[in-house]
């Protein structure tokens, strides 16, 4: 009999709460493993006891239903540990950014106010001086890899207390709409913002996921004979939820730690792994370690999202080994909504995927996604008439956390604004186009920030670009391209990268205007904490002379 | 904007309600098609629009939030329609059991009590004296396929009625616990019982079921690609709630009207269906059909449930083309809790996929299924110690409609009871011995009645076979095997048969005591109304001697 038995002679109405994502592993998994890096590994056997462990740990500390417990760590068997126990709590789990600044940091902890913190020795300067900074934290719990004694002020290191603790625990039941997680966006304006959800909304996450990434053919789908390993960080928005995922189905996980790319392949290597989610920037930094040691990835089916994959990126990927191809969705989303998506039964070839995998997917199923035009009207399925991304699923934050004024504005006309503009094809292909504040309005018409970046991209001296509107007094605004180039590419010069536009436009893919009016060859270009360009701040530099 | 639209700038709960599974169609299938057999074809385009009329017909007599409204009818574009136009009103569908006697057809009638049905004029005799008979019903909707004008005690036909309604319909969000769909067990004791499911079970149950479905790898797994045909009946649990997962994903479908065996391979033939589910005697019948014609199915993957797939039948089946396994369930599960789970990259074989094809499968994501001792303690996962299997899921019914003394027998201990008996291994995988009340004890031991069956069904002179327990002085009960031969196997005696189960003792896959005692040749063996053998009807027969 499991947790939660109630011998009464009633029907059980089955709360959808993380908890029950273990009852398939549970039984089709005990021998199963989950890998730490190149460090530790557990059975799901162990795994389940060690939740347990880890609960008691918790509730020893006289930490309640409700009270909020924040993480910093690498990617590891203790996050994923800590991802159940948690929240199997009514504990709301808080994933702390550890890529904000120090300041912002401690902003996100003193905003969702933790009782306690699972804190990775290596982020201790991080917290500043942690007594007068972070009030709210009564406990520390050390997470430690390197032998480091945990420190006085800590209750001691995790693995000791795990092991002084039962593997016996009865998770309750509890509404299923009960807080699980909270998570602060990277935001580039103001302070970051906390998005939560509730368990009903990860297990309905974790449901949409495998419909959306199952259903593809044996190429890129999600399989039972998957190994897994995340490379994305599990602060952020859960790691996409795909930890979740992949022990709900029971697959050999992987955690990998942090990101040293000569690990993450020699892990993909060691473990075959064949399913893993990035950034672009992770995957570039991945095929450069493949290509440096002339490595094939065998088919490692890889989701990526965060920002767009370029048609060259998909291409160096594919020659590689790697099976890219795109979801989409943002910290608000939990996050994804759609998954590019494969209606054949042909082998992908990079003739005829290409455009399937750089394109932004069609929504997961239950996913209301629809393209508003400003009057808030749905644009036609044309491929072409763009329009704000708007959604409704059941996995959606439903405000910012103590922050109402910004969640209703994120909830304008009871819909989701993702601020992406996008346009959709009759078979519910989308393809967004650019953010809704990057989008650029030249002579009263929309140019598509991104598509003018992925057409000069293809140009072999193009490391990075990106594509910003400048104030002009013609044309209200006009395209400016900044384009760092790579190594022994000297004399390549601005006309020969804005060659590609002109033949896009000689081509009808552009239209003139989308020409950009000036390229720039600069050192390099602004990105947020997450690996995206910072247009916001691109544009201030610009304006600034300073780039 | 859609249906439900509210102006004000809040978040959307979303109710996990069946007018959700219209989402991801409604952006991505908007020309795709659905096919009522050789009659008629419709883009879903077309079909949203066909559920608004419908919506507009019923609202339009009267018919409220709560009213429950019947179908009859044979699988077609129809019945889809009701799937969906009904329970989005707030209305319960009862899908009529039609292969229930007349008397119990309209015991399921009164004891719903619908006020409006939608009948097919072939089962107008099936209702008997109807204003006397069934005097719930106000409304009777026509359906006809020949022509025959409707009669004056209806409200007019179907596509007449259709045709003259608004195509435009705004459906409301209501709660998701409201019920949806009711069903009548065709039960082999006493009066048939109702199993009901909310709109959350449904949507829960179909996510589920893609889950399930779609982790497997190309050779049998469910795919974005595929084109469904059902062949289970619809008003069987919902047609095993494929159409709802066929129609969210948003496939080309084939409803195919009454199961005739050549119109069902011309049918697989012109629109080359890929995805399918069915009971044994079904696939028997469509290897009949392609056998005579020649025909290779070409890779047609068909979950087979319902009853046990032999390995026989899987060899034949494979041999023509048709990729089967199994998937197990039953009215009260709503239906799918297991399916056959392939964790391999190569392609299957008979070899090394035939004793998973026809296991009964792992646990779909979130099923919490257990194996329990008579003591109420889950069995070891050894695959040998066999028990009850006893499960929670979100899509179990949660009594019997109006007969909750049966409902809580049911949920004995807070687990639904299964009354069948299985064992499972280390890896999840689950083997259906027996049903509870067919099981057989032979000396103080379990004999399974199934795996007897299986080993003698590989003598091929047998065409159907069943192994019931008769009473014995000595033994308690022994088995008897009852078997129906095959044209031209006049030759064959009993004990050429039962020499099978003789060298399963002798490699010690069965116990000496699972041997049966006698083996007799008879004509028939009496089957339930969805195709099983009544084991309870057998076992009088044969207890008077009459078979």
């Amino acid at each position: 009999m499991t947790e939660g038995f109630s011998p009464a002679d009633t029907a059980y109405g089955f709360p959808l709460i993380i908890k029950q994502l273990l009852n398939r592993p549970k039984a089709v998994s005990l021998d199963q493993k989950i890998y730490y890096a190149d460090k530790r590994e557990f059975s799901y056997r162990e795994f389940f006891a060690r939740i347990n462990r880890l609960a008691n740990v918790l509730t020893s500390l006289g930490l309640q239903k409700g009270d909020t417990v924040a993480v910093m760590d690498w990617d590891s068997h203790r996050y994923l540990e800590a991802y159940f126990a948690i929240p199997m709590l009514g504990m709301i789990l808080q994933t702390v950014n550890i890529r904000l600044s120090d300041d912002k940091i401690l902003y996100t902890i003193n905003h969702a106010k933790p009782k306690a913190l699972l804190l990775n020795g290596e982020f201790l300067p991080m917290i500043g001086n942690r007594a007068h900074d972070t009030p709210s934290i009564e406990h520390v719990i050390w997470l430690d890899d390197h032998g480091t004694p945990a420190p006085e002020f800590t209750v001691g290191e995790y693995e000791n207390l795990l092991d002084k603790a039962s593997d016996a625990f009865d998770f309750p039941d509890f509404d299923e709409n009960t807080i699980a997680t909270i998570f602060y966006t990277s935001g580039t304006t103001g302070n970051p913002k906390g998005v939560f959800f509730s368990h009903r909304q990860i297990v309905l996450h974790a449901m949409g996921v495998i419909a959306g990434a199952a259903l593809n053919p044996d190429q890129v789908g999600l399989r039972y004979s998957d190994v897994y390993m995340p490379i994305t960080p599990m602060f952020h928005v859960n790691g996409w939820g795909i930890p979740y995922v992949a022990t709900m189905i029971g697959l050999k996980q992987i955690y990998p730690g942090r990101y040293i790319p000569s690990l993450l392949v020699d892990l993909v290597a060691k473990h075959k792994v064949s399913f893993t989610h990035c950034v672009p920037t992770i995957l570039q930094m991945m095929l450069k370690e493949g290509q440096a040691r002339d490595f094939d990835f065998g088919g490692l089916k890889m989701i990526i999202g965060g920002s767009r994959l370029t048609e060259g990126l998909a291409k160096a990927a594919l020659a590689s080994g790697i099976e890219v191809f795109t979801a989409y969705g943002m910290s608000e989303t939990c996050p994804v909504i759609t998954v590019a998506t494969f209606d054949t039964k042909e082998p992908l070839t990079v003739e005829n995927s290409l455009a399937i995998r750089t394109s932004t997917g069609t929504p997961v199923p239950l996913v209301d996604l629809q393209i508003w035009a400003d009057t808030g009207a749905a644009q036609p399925q044309d491929g072409e008439s763009v329009g704000e991304v708007v959604v409704r699923t059941p996995w959606l934050t439903q405000s910012y956390f103590k922050n109402h004024d910004a969640g209703n504005e994120l909830w304008t006309g009871g819909y989701l604004h993702t601020q992406d503009i996008a346009h959709m094809n009759a078979k519910g292909m989308i393809k967004v186009t650019d953010r809704l504040k990057d989008a650029i309005k030249s002579g009263g018409e929309w140019v598509s920030s991104l598509e003018i970046e992925t057409i000069l991209s293809l140009h072999p001296s193009v490391a990075d670009i990106a594509v910003i509107g400048v104030p002009d007094d013609k044309w209200g605004e006009r395209p400016l391209a900044l384009v760092v180039k790579k190594p022994n590419f000297d004399d390549v010069s601005p006309d020969d990268v804005l060659a590609l536009a002109e033949q896009a436009f000689e081509r009808g893919i552009i239209p003139k205007y989308g020409i950009p009016s000036l390229l720039r060859f600069v050192e390099q270009i602004p990105k947020t904490s997450v690996g995206k360009h910072d247009k916001k701040v691109i544009r201030q530099l610009v304006a600034d002379g300073q780039l």
